[in-house]
């Protein structure tokens, strides 16, 4: 809040003289006109604007270029025309991240007051469209959320102009004469609220100034901006200032808390203790695990300076903790009767990617469980390999929902110095890349060391799973709220005492609920229609909407709705706890059969190579008999990548790539079933030893 | 245990051909003779060693100069005779931090080879004392642990003295003539063992270079090294090659989930909800809150660097996450419709302190919570604030059995910006320090802004507390083992039919203990004496022990002995769980008495000034009637460090610090009772407002 006041006087110097105007928050130009109307002591007439960030299509070594639009709410801001006018190709919404990391702002609270934000080095390459109504304005009260949708500010064309001219570095500036497409542009507060057609065309527009609650792509049509919108939307996740990382907001904590509950008792039944070491690592330990450590140096981040001290040597962040914990292992192993050692630890670890980052899946920190044994022979480390595989395995199928299949990775995907490397692979059908946790044996000296990981990215595995285009759907094992009860059906006939008959079977119902162990929660929020309750809700994928009314309780029941298939049903007030709980297993196997199917529809067995690209290209994984060779595996992921060059890959920033890999599957294919010494690996014509799984991945 | 392998290769660059050999871990000098008796292929006659390092008295403004003495076995090695020789003063065993971070090695571990490890800078101050027993060895093999106590190499006294030669930069070489205290220090490989005069001597020399289970130092004689001791020897914490952390291992790792499953349900019925942050902020964010992060500045810790690329802009690691999360409380906080918004995190936060590090009381990493909420009005706040504080008293008094005093801090102690810092105070007797964890409530322009947080340092609070020159005492509450149970009675006559009987009588206690929910295990290990088992599981404070014997059974009961008293009692096996149980329950209630007692006996109402120095000076804290005026505060400080000059500081390492004001109590002394008007500020003779409890503090 206090940042409103540094506006204030950043505002000041830059000649505006009025302070933001403070209303209720609003999400689209009918409530802004709305919220303003209640406010006293504004200007008699104002024009309410939008500002919207595009993105043109670029080749990856140009510096980005983004384009800000600055105009009237209601002019038809037709990208394409934009995009003429300034000869660049393909504008497109910029994603979070662009508006979060140039612009230090965000969705909701985009306005040209962002432009002073952007650093020297960016400045340079932004362009600037201002709309030529705002200029010939004649109102001299040109509305902006300042910083968030819950303040007002008016400022002259005047003023805006000389705003433009004030941003150092800014050299881009272009008016443009958008063709009105309503009546009126201009709200006369006499009116009290724009006209429909006004608020109507702003309403259909995809207006990246003004927050909305709801998810206004399809997961079909773009899904790198369908993941941003569904996380940031449902509060899961909120995009933070330091690029790559991100903030776990509670909704998603609360599934991470449910994974250590159900991971940590199971690896304490396998006497796996807990412990913490520390996150910095000196570089002669890091160093001392070369091999190990190899593919993680260029990514790891050196602290150098403690205050204004710099230290005599860098100490680096773990960016995992074999190097750092096997010294120890030397250590406290003094002979076989220290054997079994095994013990896990729950922390962030930082691996400093300069690829693109994303919100769970490739993030710069992230949290995870790192599990690391020694033990003295080589079948008792295996055992407790596929023990914890196994754990993995009820993580993702009994508490995400989601489906996987368990193998050994190939030798050249397999950790370094590992005997062996197991996995369980998930797959997002919606991009067809697979996705992996793992866990390893390596032989050392003495003892069979192991070590397993499972992080945060499992979040994101199963929000790009069972999300739809109204966003987040929520495995009910892991929902933080399973049952949302919301009142309805109440309208101006009914008394305050109807209401409160309404709101107290709610409360009753939620009480009953709770006491067996069912959260739930009660929406008894005023100023809301039922229909944004659902929204809200919808969009945070709560498994189970309960709706009550008069008429539900005249028939002594209630309306359920299920958020996976949106199937409503009524149900007895009588035995409703059970009823709940049913519908909650329901709804949690439904959920994993249907994402079952899918993953199922999209392993294909391929016999023949020609099949093999095209059936990647599809989305697919595949299955094909391999001879397990490593030479091979080089041979498929260059040919993968060179045959599929035509290919359009299925959002911008990933590239065109080969397959490899991704596990040999402990359950084999039976039809056709490999025969050893007549089947034919399918690329290079060796004999094939098993069938393995192919595919992209993440 | 590939170390071993670069110190093979190593040795044999400085002229040792020998591979060390490898055996049991022994912990003395008895068992080490005994450990090589069983190996084949040794020299036929060996010599046994001690490797000692000590620490001269120096002022703190030179640079430290460690002195290291090779001696044989059983020579007399006396500080005194050393320092003497070497004009240095008040030698004392060196502790752990020295010979982790100058010597890169630990107890158990040290020998000559520690030298190499010496940094240049560090290397010539080092000085090394050489028996000139050893030099004079006619044997040719004299015996040094290389790297850990489980093995062993054999080097001439040439091959010492030109191993001490190749040691780049060492200068100080001296030779002393120890009176050997013992008839013979040459260990005939036909004796089998040595003398048992020798071994007996060995034994009572408290030597650094043997790793003892036990502790071999009072609490009350030496209170650091006292600490360090129960920490390293219960496997509570190991030390760490990066000075200021430190691993925190299982013992102690499960106090810390103990609290957490505590405070997490605390919480979570407060309405608070957990999330992440992203352990970096911007230097930009960390500077927006300047006042606020004035204090941590010189102790934040900047990373500069990932993989070999230079960043544009630092970033730092959180010392604390206000300035983290409150940009975004902005943002999520768009009218009062929004409040309150309450969230914790469990984290790590980095304070690269300068100051001596102290395991779980001051280290540069600590695991923590931190609790931040945004409430309407400043009487919410408040509610919060008290009843977090509740929790940490709770945490503090109920599960690990130290009793504190609650109130508020002083205008000059509570946060910057704070309206009010509410706290617990806790005391360590040893020292006669207070210690704290606080809650405060920050106003800001349209909301009070909380934050609390509790640290791992909890953990060391618990340690100082109920230790003993035994090691650890656990509270039964937090204790990961509650009972261990013992088979003893078992002698030579006994058949093997009769230990089974035994075995099968631990292990169904055990499994009725555990049926119950006690936290009971049996320690069935062959080659370890009852007596072993016993120092084993005193160390690490294990509540309850029970012994089971032939006779107990006989008897239908078992003994039990409390770590706590020593007190031992038979206890029948009919309703032995719920005999168990309440026991566990006795022990928790009588340690918080105990302690309370400790306390409060420590706790003196001052009613002159005249009293108030020597008070603090007798260890113990002072309650005085106070003007709560900054001025006087500081006052009381100057004074109270200057009248204390005479006065010798209870370890070297702590400052003569004055007194600072830890709490206005919530619960005021009432006899005599403060009369507002007429009770005087025993410092300044003001008007006296409340008493107020001064201390020094950590």
């Amino acid at each position: 809040m206090s940042d409103i006041t540094a506006l204030v006087s950043k505002l000041s110097g830059l000649g505006f003289n009025d302070t933001p105007v403070e209303h209720a928050p609003v999400e689209n130009v009918e409530q802004w006109a709305e919220a303003l109307s209640t406010v006293s002591g504004l200007p008699a007439e104002y024009t309410l604007t939008k500002t919207l960030i595009f993105k043109p299509k670029q080749p990856k070594s140009e510096a980005m270029a983004p384009v800000v639009v600055i105009a009237k709410h209601d002019s038809a801001t037709n990208s394409k025309a934009i995009g003429n006018e300034l000869k660049l190709k393909e504008l497109r919404f910029a994603n979070d991240d662009v508006l979060t990391d140039m612009f230090q702002t965000a969705k909701g609270s985009v306005s040209p007051f962002a432009l002073a934000n952007v650093s020297k080095e960016n400045i340079a390459n932004v362009r600037v469209v201002v709309d030529k109504a705002l200029l010939n304005d004649s109102t001299g009260n040109i509305a902006f959320h300042p910083l968030t949708s819950s303040h007002t500010v008016f400022v002259s064309a005047a003023t805006l102009q000389s705003f433009l001219k004030a941003v150092e570095g800014l050299t881009h500036v272009t008016e443009m004469d958008f063709a009105a497409d309503a009546e009126t542009a201009t709200v006369a507060k006499a009116e009290k609220k724009p006209s429909a057609a006004a608020a109507a065309a702003a309403a259909s527009d995809e207006v990246a100034g003004v927050s909305k609650g709801g998810i206004d792509v399809s997961k079909d049509v773009d899904f790198p901006r369908w993941y941003q919108q569904v996380l940031t939307r449902s509060d899961m996740l909120e995009y933070y200032d330091v690029s790559g990382c991100y903030i776990v907001r509670p909704l998603a904590y609360f599934v991470w808390q449910q994974i250590q509950e159900f991971f940590d008792a199971g690896i304490r039944s396998l006497g796996v203790k807990n412990c913490y070491f520390p996150m910095f690592v000196s570089s002669k330990v890091l160093e001392r695990e070369k091999d190990h450590i190899e593919g993680f140096a260029p990514e790891v981040a050196w602290v150098t300076r403690a205050g204004s001290t710099e230290l005599a040597e860098p100490i680096a962040i773990r960016p995992t903790s074999e190097t750092v914990m096997y010294p120890y292992f030397a250590k406290w192993i003094r002979s076989h009767r220290d054997l079994p050692l095994k013990i896990n630890q729950w922390c962030s670890v930082v691996r400093w990617e300069f690829k693109n980052p994303q919100p769970f899946l490739r993030t710069r920190e992230f949290l995870w469980q790192e599990g690391h044994c020694a033990y003295l022979t080589e079948k008792e480390a295996m055992v407790e390999v596929y023990d914890v595989l196994t754990l993995y395995r009820r993580i993702y199928e009994e508490l995400l929902a989601v489906p996987v299949i368990e193998g050994v990775k190939s030798d050249k995907e397999k950790f370094a110095g590992g005997v062996a490397t197991t996995t369980v692979e998930g797959f997002i059908a919606a991009t067809g890349r697979g996705i992996q946790d793992s866990g390893a044996d390596r032989p050392k000296l003495h003892v069979h060391q192991t070590s397993w990981g499972l992080s945060t990215r499992t979040i994101g595995v199963m929000v790009m799973t069972h999300g739809d285009d109204q966003g987040l759907v929520m495995p009910p094992r892991v929902a933080e709220t399973q049952v949302i009860i919301v009142p309805c059906g109440l309208t101006a006939k009914h008394s305050e005492e109807d209401r409160r008959v309404v709101s107290d079977a709610c409360l009753n119902v939620e009480a009953r609920l709770r006491a067996v162990g069912v959260r739930a929660e009660s929406d008894l929020r005023e100023h809301y229609t039922p229909g944004q309750k659902f929204n809200h809700w919808e969009v945070r994928g709560v498994p189970i909407r309960v709706e009550i009314g008069p008429k539900d309780l005249e028939k002594h029941s209630v309306m359920t709705a299920r958020r996976d298939t949106f199937v409503k049903a009524p149900v007895a007030l009588e035995g409703l706890e059970s009823s709940i709980q049913l519908l909650l297993v329901t709804i949690q196997n439904d959920m994993l059969v249907k994402a079952r199917k899918t993953f199922d529809d999209r392993v294909k067995i391929v016999l023949e190579w020609n099949e093999f690209v095209p059936v990647l290209n599809s989305k697919c994984l595949a299955l094909i008999p391999w001879c397990e060779r490593e030479v091979c595996e080089d041979q498929i992921k260059t040919r993968s990548s060179r045959d599929s060059l035509g290919d359009e890959p299925e959002d911008e920033k990933a590239p065109s790539m080969g397959a490899k890999s991704l596990c040999l599957p402990s359950k084999q294919p039976t039809n056709p079933p490999i025969v050893h010494g007549e089947t034919k690996c399918i690329q290079c014509g060796e004999n094939a030893k098993r069938y393995a799984l192919f595919g992209r991945s993440y």
